[in-house]
């Protein structure tokens, strides 16, 4: 740990700042200004870290148009229109996740549908909206889809999720790509060609290419560059047997970001540059044309932009041994707000951004208001003694799979979503209250 | 296992029944039925479950204004209303929980508050609506409640959590009596003593009791008894050095139901009776008069009568090793609906409701609909091969904890939650609609 203080650079938002006074700005606006306005706890967004990080996935992709962002991670109008002004792609993953987007008039066209059970209707919306892409899952979902596009005269553009087999290193819970899972077709067994096979001959289906998706949170740039290697293994025998080049390879997404001061996040720039130069040289080698490659990013855009604001409410020192105290300092959120460190043990980087904290650290964990004992934000931390009630501590990339996944536990209504930019705040989503929660009783 | 058309007594709502053409029905509708009308996923709350299970405690207890419904599990205005007609008292543990009480007319004065870190306007509105108990967490919260109360010129009853040093058997996240957590005064150090010192002495505070909470999904009544034995002791302590008899005694929640056919619930009149008899014997060893016993059922009460309903959708066999497959059968739900098996790896009894299975069974995976791996209802099952698209599936014992911490993940709306009741139903919460979501946007 080097000085509380500090807000490491490659964790907060690009526009965090503490003052000389020891207040943390985001975008030149005191977070402590934020919470007087809107209450605690508060979710800031940092607009220009959002859109700076669409731009950079752009650059380092060879265009916005193949960088679809991961609607999961966190989807709003507001969001939707931001990435369409950075002319990104879009990810869908439900047939609400498509009518939000609608809903921002998103173009429909550079949407991509996913998922492992879309369900009728949601294909439907895809084929009559006119989606871009639709990933296929499984060899229902081809059939269901080739019959909805011939009702509805139209042909679908059409993707293949295929299993490469690759076990990314991450969470059991979020890698994607090794065979026992929900998601795609084997490419080992075959039935990734089979399904090739099945949509080229669908009258009414387009395949213009394949998908695979590594995992989340990967640090590890070689997982992809395997990964693409095996699926144009694929592509190649496409072109050989049924005399089809497919013209796009979605890699998905799995960019990490970093939680935390000791990870790095995951160099985008490098990682595009080896893959891009790793499928030109595969491809020519395998003497077929290299697809163009389209990625899905989602929490590497939207999670190092947010910060969650808390203020600290009850701090205890608890005896856990003979000799030895943890001090617990409770906020007024938790797993309600933010569910990833008790589903998945995640961590975070939590700091005092109302002042400067100046005691040598103790150990302490940061725990939330919930009733019950799981409840915990930083299980195992090392914060200043003199952090106290009424002090305001914020949480660091919070933009990605905490509002998304946000519960109403103990009827917590869901804070309040404030963007910043240029010293300005706007709202993007107001505070959920008892009259929300209310309102779905019949 | 035993026949896949079973429903485990133990496990499913208490007027679940299958009738001679497989259909499932509760408290005589068919489960179709609702599914038909209300869409799927659906809860299906069987409401002469949850009040017989209000009754049982009640009787098991010695009068049902001992026994205190956890709203956490599940609360909605009609949830309050039972426990409100029933006669049991109710525990809330946010403003927002408390308000949804009194919004059913819950009468505050046998509503209990909880928490770690209630906050000043959730302790304000304890003291000015006349909230029966409030429970003590911490020395700031004893301060602040003596100040409220003063400034509203009046005398508000309270319990002080205590910390009595058991360590249940049960998931590390749901047990709190340990230590090393966020809940209550350490019984070992003297800081519960301390506490009830200033309780007592306190102007606008009265002490009535101790409160100690074991944890959640408790077997065995061991750890109740032990807990009582040794908060009784600080009973004794409070008698001989303070001079005053405390009249209640509450020991909260934590009684395991069965979520499988392997697990057996707690039977709760043994442990009502052995906990009663063992609390009556101790305190007049202890030359005490023994408190009248207070406890806090949330799962116990609501989550046994209830069932999520399901509609099969893709069906996928996977290799999983050299000639070894497992059937993935995805559903029109998931993590959003119940987080629970994700979250601590919890188990459930899924069971076809729509018609007779007969096929044998096969390694199969139930699991969701999201955009994520982890979406596992079920890991590691053995349903009937002939399982199949269309049908439909529920999950028994989602009462509690299921639509509690439910989140919309990937734009999903919440299932609606469905009363049944001699052959009727009525609607209790409405599906949420991609409307809901977007009615925060500002």
């Amino acid at each position: 740990m080097t000085d509380f203080n500090d807000l490491p650079a490659h964790v907060w938002p690009r526009n965090a700042f503490r003052q000389e006074d020891g207040v943390v700005t985001i975008a030149g606006v005191p977070l402590p200004e934020i919470a007087e306005e809107y209450g605690t706890p508060v979710y800031v967004v940092d607009e220009d870290d959002f859109r700076s990080r669409c731009q950079d996935m752009a650059r380092a992709f060879g265009g916005p148009e193949n960088v679809h962002y991961a609607s999961k991670a966190f989807l709003t109008r507001t969001v939707a229109r931001w990435v369409d002004e950075e002319g990104l792609s879009l990810d869908v993953a439900s047939l609400n996740e498509l009518k939000i987007a609608l809903a921002a008039d998103f173009p429909a066209e550079r949407i991509t549908a996913h998922g492992n059970n879309k369900g009728t209707a949601f294909l439907r919306a895809c084929v009559t909206e006119g989606v871009g892409h639709v990933v296929l899952d499984s060899e229902q979902e081809l059939v269901v889809l080739d019959l909805i596009a011939a009702g509805e005269r139209r042909v679908q553009k059409v993707m293949i999720r295929v299993k490469p087999g690759i076990e990314a290193h991450t969470h059991e819970a979020i890698a994607t790509s090794h065979e026992d899972q929900k998601f795609g077709f084997s490419l080992a067994s075959g039935s990734a060609f089979r399904a090739a096979e099945a949509a080229i001959r669908a009258e009414n289906l387009d395949l213009v290419g394949l998908h695979c998706h590594v995992g989340s949170q990967v640090f590890d740039a070689e997982g992809f560059t395997m990964a693409a290697d095996r699926v144009l293994g694929l592509y190649s025998k496409i072109h050989r047997e049924l005399g089809v080049q497919l013209p796009e390879l979605d890699l998905g997404g799995g960019y990490g970001i970093a939680y935390t001061e000791d990870e790095q996040p995951l160099d985008v720039d490098a990682v595009a540059h080896d893959l891009l130069t790793a499928v030109a040289k595969t491809a020519a080698e395998l003497g077929i044309d290299a697809p163009v490659v389209l990625v899905e990013p989602g929490r590497a855009i939207a999670g190092p932009g947010t910060v969650t604001v808390y203020e600290v409410g009850t701090v205890k020192d608890v005896t856990v041994d003979e000799g030895v105290t943890r001090r617990y300092l409770s906020v007024d959120g938790g797993m309600s707000d933010n569910i990833r460190p008790a589903l998945y043990g995640s961590l975070y980087d939590a700091r005092v951004v109302s002042r400067f904290t100046e005691a040598a650290p103790i150990s302490s964990r940061l725990v939330g208001a919930h009733c019950e004992s799981g409840d915990i934000l930083v299980r195992d931390a090392s914060y200043p003694a003199d952090i106290e009630t009424g002090d305001l501590v914020a949480l660091a990339a919070t933009g990605a799979y905490a509002y998304a996944m946000s519960s109403r536990y103990n009827a917590f209504g869901r804070p309040p979503v404030v963007t910043v930019r240029a010293g300005k705040t706007k709202l993007m989503l107001r505070r959920e209250t008892v009259e929300d929660i209310l309102s779905l009783e019949a």
